[in-house]
């Protein structure tokens, strides 16, 4: 494994800023504070371009509030894409500047496809590299959307799993799989029993072969998994069959998942997991609108932080 | 149902060119004919800008080959996104040359999300229409990916299905759930055995119960599913408990799957089912260089469209 092993990189972040948060950035224009709102039209009649530039001065302002007091951002491209190719073109300068800022940057993708496909959405977020001879249809570049890692949907099974496993191989990066989500329909598929546990189960059985040949220094592999915090019996399951694998954990903030499990999803060394927020955290002035909006951002990361401290 | 149902314009596509073929567009821009490659530079060095050029040439050609022998076409964004920005500028392009060609334009895309996440991807797809104004997080527009149909991912369960199905109701949109797919790697979570038949079946059973509440007047509904042609034991089942479903039957190319398996799949009107097929057509030169590029293409075309005339 490489010396810049994706695990290894969060941990020196978690490290450093004490904190096991992973923003979320899913920019909803018509939330936007007055001091961005008042530099675009924000109407019915508004061009996506308009709003994609709304979109770049809030993002760049979440990051400025962020960069020292979190580990992680986590970039929804959904709230990007709707907006068009001036969305696509914000979403790639918001992931740059995240970047520079020192962050961990998760580009929330959930793509899923099998073979040549799967291949070229991994050389979006990682670009191709050495190694990528057997798979010529392009020439090789710098990856357009680069990030750290990526969320995925396991749907497709190994053959859709091993191009993306590939590619962050080769490139240090990190991948984040679908194993059991926070919502209410995920008993639809995901809770389905099988002769041999849940299908959750069976999906993270399979992603843990992966995930124990990748370890790097700190014991975690680059194989991680999305695993909802609002259903403890099933999250105590994964955390012990994912034993090498860090979480992605929605449902501590909005989604109403307890703060208290926090304690048995990381080990002695605080490692293990990560706690995405999104509209708990760059929205947190809605509900406070006495307060300076920065402010109000910056007391919901502070608050989370002293929780996450007394784990680290 | 409005008067534009998704079905019944399908269906008259399908009439009107006598086949059921829905050509992939998965430009791999090595791969392209000389005609194309002369005018761009494509090697290590190539800017994706200047790929993505290229790929908007092919994609031109293809179209105007394609576009009154075939019904649809079925456009896969990953080969876009993976040329960052100036692909994703190609992308929209492509859609809505494709649309002003006539044809059924799917957008093969995949998504899976929950809630507002689902609704912005929805958005991009479909716009968004008067009856958005509980999800007023962006002001409304003209979707900036404009297609007739997607391909989404139903792992998520039904609060990840039901936003695409609210917008594409309200804007005669078509959706195409995977159930089961055509790769090896389908049998890992989509053959797991539940106490009610595979998780396939019972995805499909979760989507019929949409499917029967949205047919058009050809009998067929708005929601359709994505079962590989590869396995004809889950292709009988399926075809069977997705009766109001147009099946997107992958694997009757390229991957192998029989084409006598067609005859089973459409009704005695020759409904039913949408073939898409990818590399064997859009490089169909590549194995006879020979031949004039775009007539190997169009031979191809017709030596499939002759299969489908037998049953329409």
């Amino acid at each position: 494994m490489p010396d810049n092993h994706f695990a290894d990189r969060l941990r020196a972040r978690i490290r450093k800023t004490e904190s096991l948060l992973a923003v979320g950035l899913d920019p909803r224009p018509l939330w936007f504070p007055e001091e961005v709102r008042k530099n675009y039209d924000m109407d019915e009649q508004s061009s996506p371009g308009e709003i994609a530039r709304a979109v770049e001065q809030f993002d760049e302002l979440i990051l400025e509030i962020a960069a020292d007091l979190v580990p992680a951002v986590k970039i929804q491209i959904g709230f990007y894409e709707q907006l068009g190719p001036p969305g696509i073109r914000v979403f790639r300068r918001t992931l740059n500047r995240a970047r520079e800022a020192g962050l961990i940057v998760i580009a929330d993708v959930k793509r899923s496809d099998i073979g040549s496909t799967a291949s070229a959405y991994a050389r979006g977020f990682f670009g191709s590299a050495p190694g990528d001879e057997e798979d010529p249809e392009v020439p090789s570049y710098d990856p357009p959307f680069p990030c750290d890692a990526v969320t995925l949907n396991p749907f497709f099974g190994h053959d859709g799993i091993e191009p993306f496993i590939d590619s962050a191989d080769r490139t240090s990066g990190g991948l984040f799989f679908l194993v059991k989500t926070s919502n209410p329909g995920s008993r639809d598929i995901q809770d389905l029993e099988t002769n041999n546990g849940p299908v959750y189960l069976r999906i993270a059985n399979l992603l843990d072969e992966y995930a124990e040949e990748r370890r790097g220094n700190c014991g975690y592999s680059n194989i991680g998994a999305v695993v909802g915090a609002t259903q403890p019996e099933a999250f105590d399951i994964l955390r012990n069959t994912l034993s090498n694998s860090i979480l992605l954990t929605p449902g501590i903030g909005a989604q109403g998942g307890s703060s208290e499990r926090l304690a048995s999803l990381v080990d002695d060394d605080g490692m293990g997991c990560l706690v995405p927020m999104a509209r708990s955290i760059i929205y947190a002035y809605r509900d406070q609108p006495e307060k300076d909006w920065k402010q109000a951002i910056r007391n919901r990361i502070h608050h989370w932080n002293r929780t996450f401290q007394t784990l680290l």
